[in-house]
């Protein structure tokens, strides 16, 4: 098959699962050399970018196309999340070898339009070229009003430090894929919702996703704004019987819960003072916990971990690179 | 060293080329979940991708990483010159494997950066990732006026058919380098200010750029606005001594004007009755020549060729897929 019918048919098998639903936004889709997107009045434009590549973050022996092109779009839409910004369009860079079967390179199109109807976030645009090895880069545009998005560079001194959903359910999730063989159905949440309600909450200081891990995430949000913080080892919320899991499979619960990646949920800061977490959970739409509180000291420091122990900077998270 | 300082390094080395120079377009840049555009009031965003692959798009044996990344991102704005619009700013999504150098991580970056600057259109975000092979996706956003950009479908029969510059230049060139063992300097003409004048002028039609080769992109093109044409093949441009250049390098002349890629020159139609190529020179800034015209009838004859033949939609162009 030419490289045209291709791309046509990749554009059906996403618009299929919802992709180019109509959207006043949308004035210009896919098929010409660029798109072209109506703002509301007045609004900024936000934009991410963020790529899956085979053999680094997924393998086909353990998901299927339509999981990878869901998980490809939620993690680019996790930055607009973090930002509290309503997404505007996306547009999808698929690179794949001439090996990629034709059903697995529409699974992923699948996948992409299936996360894009869901969160309202056209496929407005794409490449596609042939590469050694399949990869998807997904760059995602949403809209704001001016200032009214959030940031990892204003969290102070006495904010409260708080996570959505529960930590290292990620890794719990991969662990038990490869342990008994099976194929990873877990997905990233998609926060945009909670994000986009942050916005709009008196007192609000730093967001970032927790793509990372907590440490490492929690480490760049204090280095942009200046400051350290303490985290409540005990108050991380974790899913009932978590340590016993991480046992089973031979994790250490500490450090998956505080370093591993991939959870995708919101980290964010608040002012001293404001709602709390029962009152930000129904705000929010998803369980919110407290976790900690950020310090004028530079700095990690874990309370009522084993050994209450701090950290530096540069021993914290996972770097994949 | 760790990813986020080499984040770090690359973006530096991106703004040292002048990719970060002060735009009040840019409201939030790099280092956040995601950065923040301001448009001109009114304007509507425009969105393209593209993406450059080592061993498909570019080999390290004949081109220094500069260069690859002023190719980078000189072939995404390219899709915006297509559509007459003025870039805002890029994204750079970079997939690297461990083995390459920081010299060359930054020397891709100072390519991008210098383009950036050139074009005026800063760097405002990226990805890093490990990958096997390197690839650069940079995605481009610009702005235009409510209508005031150019399309592929808005051809009609009557119109003619022009091309700036001069074509076979980029295989010429490419084939040169390869003959002689020499590395590859050539790089895309940046067509901005001829797109933007383009939106300007009364009677304007479609416009495409010529990444896959005349054939195939005027294909594209025609198929988009639903008509056929005649392409008038000794008024092609090329440079003088092509003929004698392509034979000394084995190349055939005709299938060298006509179907090779990448020469990423603009190609548009114009209502009949309008400005003269000389005029049409003067307010695109580059040479301006008419080269065909669309037809009602489908499909596309070649007139004056050596034999004066047509060729059907199936057979035109390039596909690298």
């Amino acid at each position: 098959m030419g490289e045209f019918s291709l791309i046509e048919r990749i554009t059906r098998a996403a618009a299929r699962g919802g992709a180019a639903q109509a959207s006043p936004a949308v004035v210009v889709g896919t098929g010409d050399d660029a798109a072209v997107l109506r703002l509301p009045r007045g609004h900024d434009v936000v934009v991410s970018t963020d790529a899956l590549v085979e053999g680094v973050h997924f393998r086909w022996l353990t998901q299927n196309p339509r999981t990878v092109g869901q998980r490809a779009l939620l993690v680019a839409l996790s930055d607009l999340a973090a930002m509290g910004v309503r997404p505007l369009g996306c547009t999808l860079a698929l690179a794949a070898p001439s090996s990629l079967e034709l059903s697995q390179a529409l699974g992923l199109a699948r996948g992409v339009g299936a996360v894009a109807a869901r969160a309202r976030c056209p496929l407005v645009g794409g490449n596609l070229t042939r590469a050694r090895v399949t990869s998807l880069t997904v760059t995602v545009l949403g809209s704001a009003p001016p200032g009214r998005f959030l940031s990892r560079s204003t969290a102070r001194a006495g904010d409260g430090i708080f996570v959505t959903g529960e930590l290292g359910v990620a890794a719990l999730a991969l662990a038990g894929s490869e342990r008994r063989g099976r194929r990873l159905r877990h997905l990233p949440p998609l926060r945009l919702a909670a994000g986009l309600a942050l916005t709009r909450l008196p007192g609000r200081g730093a967001c970032i996703d927790l793509s990372d891990g907590l440490l490492a995430d929690l480490g760049h949000l204090l280095q942009a704004s200046g400051a350290g913080a303490e985290v409540w080892v005990p108050s991380v919320p974790l899913r009932p019987g978590f340590a016993q899991a991480c046992k089973r499979l031979r994790l250490a619960p500490l450090r998956t819960a505080l370093a591993a990646g991939e959870d995708y949920e919101l980290l964010f800061t608040l002012r001293p003072g404001g709602l709390g977490p029962r009152a930000l959970s129904r705000r929010l739409g998803v369980r919110v916990t407290q976790i900690g509180r950020v310090t004028r000291r530079a700095g990690l420091h874990l309370a009522g971990g084993p050994k209450g122990f701090s950290v530096g900077a540069s021993a914290l998270g996972f770097e994949h690179f």
